[in-house]
C-alpha cells in the first residue's frame, strides 16, 4: 500500500465513514493513512476523539492529508436498514454521503452495514439524470484481470432497460478505472444461445445487441462467470446477490477443507508445509480486499460499499479506485452515456 | 458399486438410455452391470450390437439382469432440444422415457443432451395430477449430509405455487429416498428475514409458512446453500441453473489452482504427495457423481438426468436412487402430497 499518486494532477477528495465495519475505526483510519497523499485527500466522519487516537497510535505521516468531521452516531450491522438511515441523521454514514452531496467530496467509501450503506447513498446522493436505477458492481478477482459483476444487490425486481443501463454503466468503470481495454459485456442465462432464458433475459438480450458502444458477447452462463468469458457479467440483483454470495461461501469451504485435510496427519501436514507457500499466493490471487468493495454505479459521486470485514488494505484499495473514478470523470462520462441511451 | 439390494423383496425395472453421454455407450453399460440384481432390472435402450459388445468385453455375471430394447437413433449434445426430441422417436432416450410411460418400466435414466431430456421425461411422462410444474432437483454432496437443491432448470419463469409443489415434492425425495429425516425447507432469497427479496420471494414466504407437513425454516442466502443450514433448498429454475453451474465451476477453478500451486515448484510438489491422499479423500466427499444426477420430480415415474461425463459410478448411483425410490412408492406419495395441496 503505497500513497496515492495522481496521473493527472488533481487533487481529489473522499470521504470514509471511519466508523462503518467489523475493524473500525483502527483498521478504517490506517487504511486512509496508507494512501493519503497531496493528490488524495481524506475525509473522515466519525468520533473525533477516537479517530485521533488511531492517527497518534500510528505515528503516520500522512495525517496532514487527512480531514476529520464529527459524527457523533453509529449504524450498526444488526440495524434495519432503511430506518436507520432516516433515523441516525448524524452517523458517520449519513454524514460521509453528506460531504460527497454537498460537493465537499468526489466519493464515498463505507464498510459499514451494506443495505444502510445502499439506502444511505440512494437518499443522499442525487441519481444521474435520465438513469431509471442505479447498480451495485461486484468486482471479482479472477485469473489475470478482474471481472465485473452487476447488479448485486441494489435491485431485486428489474426491467430489461435496467440491465441494459448496468451494462453501460459498469463498462464504462471497466475500461476508465480498471484500464480493461474495449470490456466485452455477457448477460446472465441459462444457456448460451439467444433464445434461452426467461422473459427477462430474452427481451434484454435484444435491447443489448442492438445498443451502440456495447461490446455486447451475448449470454453466459453460471459457469462462465468466473472463467473471463467476458469483463462485464451483467444480472439483475436478485441473481447476482445469491450468486456473490455463493461463490464466496464456495470458494471459503474448499479452502477450510484443504487447511483440513492437510491437517489430518503428520504426513499432510508436513506437506500442507511444503505447499504453503503456493497456496498463500494463489489465496493472495483471488483476494476481494484487491479491488476495495463494490461500487454503487449512477449515483453522482461514486460510493463504495465494502464488506464489514474489511481490513485497511481493502479500504486502501476502496479509496485508490475511488479517487480513480473522480479523476477519470467517471461520472461525467456515465451521464453522458445515459443521454444517449434516452429515447429521441 | 455393488449390486442393488431391496429392502422390500420388491423387483424393478428401470430404463437406461445406453447411448447418451460422453462415455456412452460403455460406461453407461458398465455403470447398469455393476449394480443390475435379482430386485434391480435395467432395460438398456439402444444400439444392440454395440450394447451386446460392450456386455462381452465386461464379462458381466449380471447379463442376465439386463434387457436390451433397440434404439436405431441417438440424440447428440449439439441438437436443439425440443426439436431432437420431436423428430427422432426412435432414439435411445425418447424410447427409454417410453418403457416408463408405457408401464414396462419404473424409471428412467440418460447422461445425454440435459435439455433434450427434460423435454422428452416432459413430452412422454404424464404428470402427477393436479401438479402445476415437475420440477429438477440436483442432489449436492456437501459435508456431512446431501443438500437437495430445486429447481435446476426445469421452470425459467415460476409462480409461488410452483415453488411450493416443489418443496414438498424435494421434501419426500429428502425423507424416502435419501433417508433425511424432517428435512428442512429454506426458500433462496437476498436476505434472511421474511421481508426480504422480490415479489416472488416473499410470496412465497407465506405460502410455506402456512403450509402443513413442510418444515420450513425461512429464507436462506447464497452462503447458505453449501453449509448445511436446510436440507432441501428452493429457488426458481432461473437462478438454481446458474447457481447449480457457478458452484460446479467453482469449485473446480480452486480445484485446479490448487493443483497448480501444488505443482510450481518441487518443494511444493513434495509437500503435494505428501498431501495427496488426504485430498483425494476431501474431493471424493464433494463427489457429484455420489448422488447420480438431477431428479426430475413430478412426472408419473423417476426420470434422472445424469451429467453428460458421467463414469460408471454416476449411472450405478442413478439406477440405485430410482430403484430405491420406486421401492418407496414415491410416485405415489408424490400424488398424495400434490392432491393436499389441492384447494378444496
Amino acid at each position: 500500500m503505497t500513497p496515492y499518486e495522481s496521473k493527472t494532477g488533481a487533487t481529489t477528495v473522499i470521504a470514509l465513514d471511519a466508523m462503518g465495519g467489523d475493524y473500525a475505526p483502527d483498521e478504517i483510519v490506517l487504511g486512509a493513512a496508507a494512501v493519503a497523499s497531496p493528490s488524495l485527500k481524506v475525509t473522515l466522519t466519525g468520533r473525533r476523539a477516537e479517530i485521533e487516537r488511531c492517527l497518534a497510535e500510528a505515528g503516520s505521516s500522512s495525517a496532514k492529508y487527512l480531514d476529520i468531521v464529527e459524527a457523533p452516531e453509529v449504524i450498526s450491522f444488526n440495524e434495519d436498514a432503511v430506518k436507520a438511515v432516516r433515523a441516525k441523521t448524524n452517523s458517520s454514514m449519513v454524514i460521509a454521503c453528506r460531504e460527497v452531496a454537498e460537493g465537499r467530496a468526489d466519493g464515498v467509501v463505507s464498510a459499514g452495514n451494506t443495505g444502510a450503506m445502499l439506502a444511505a447513498a440512494m437518499f443522499n446522493l442525487k441519481r444521474i439524470k435520465g438513469l431509471k436505477r442505479p447498480g451495485l458492481c461486484a468486482v471479482l478477482p479472477t485469473p489475470g484481470k478482474p471481472t465485473l459483476f452487476i447488479d448485486v444487490g441494489a435491485n431485486s425486481e428489474v426491467r430489461p432497460i435496467h440491465l441494459l443501463e448496468f451494462a453501460h454503466m459498469a463498462s464504462i468503470f471497466a475500461q476508465d478505472v480498471l484500464e480493461v481495454t474495449n470490456p466485452s459485456v455477457g448477460l446472465v442465462s441459462i444457456g448460451e444461445e439467444s433464445i434461452k432464458g426467461n422473459d427477462l433475459v430474452l427481451e434484454t438480450h435484444g435491447l443489448m445487441a442492438d445498443s451502440p458502444h456495447l461490446n455486447f458477447y451475448g449470454n453466459v452462463e453460471g459457469r462462465d462467470i468466473l472463467r473471463n468469458v467476458v469483463d462485464v457479467v451483467v444480472t439483475d440483483g436478485f441473481t447476482g446477490n445469491v450468486c456473490l454470495k455463493l461463490m464466496e461461501s464456495t470458494s471459503s469451504l474448499i479452502v477450510e477443507e484443504v487447511k483440513k485435510a492437510a491437517n489430518s496427519s503428520l504426513k499432510a501436514r508436513i506437506g500442507g508445509l511444503l505447499v504453503k507457500k503456493e497456496l498463500m499466493e494463489f489465496k493472495k490471487s483471488i483476494d476481494t480486499e484487491e479491488f476495495g468493495g463494490a461500487y454503487l454505479l449512477g449515483v453522482r459521486g461514486l460510493a463504495v460499499v465494502c464488506h464489514g470485514n474489511s481490513s485497511r488494505k481493502a479500504i486502501a484499495s476502496a479509496l485508490k479506485y475511488a479517487a480513480r473514478a473522480a479523476e477519470q470523470k467517471l461520472i461525467g462520462k456515465l451521464e453522458e452515456r445515459i443521454k444517449e441511451l434516452q429515447p429521441v
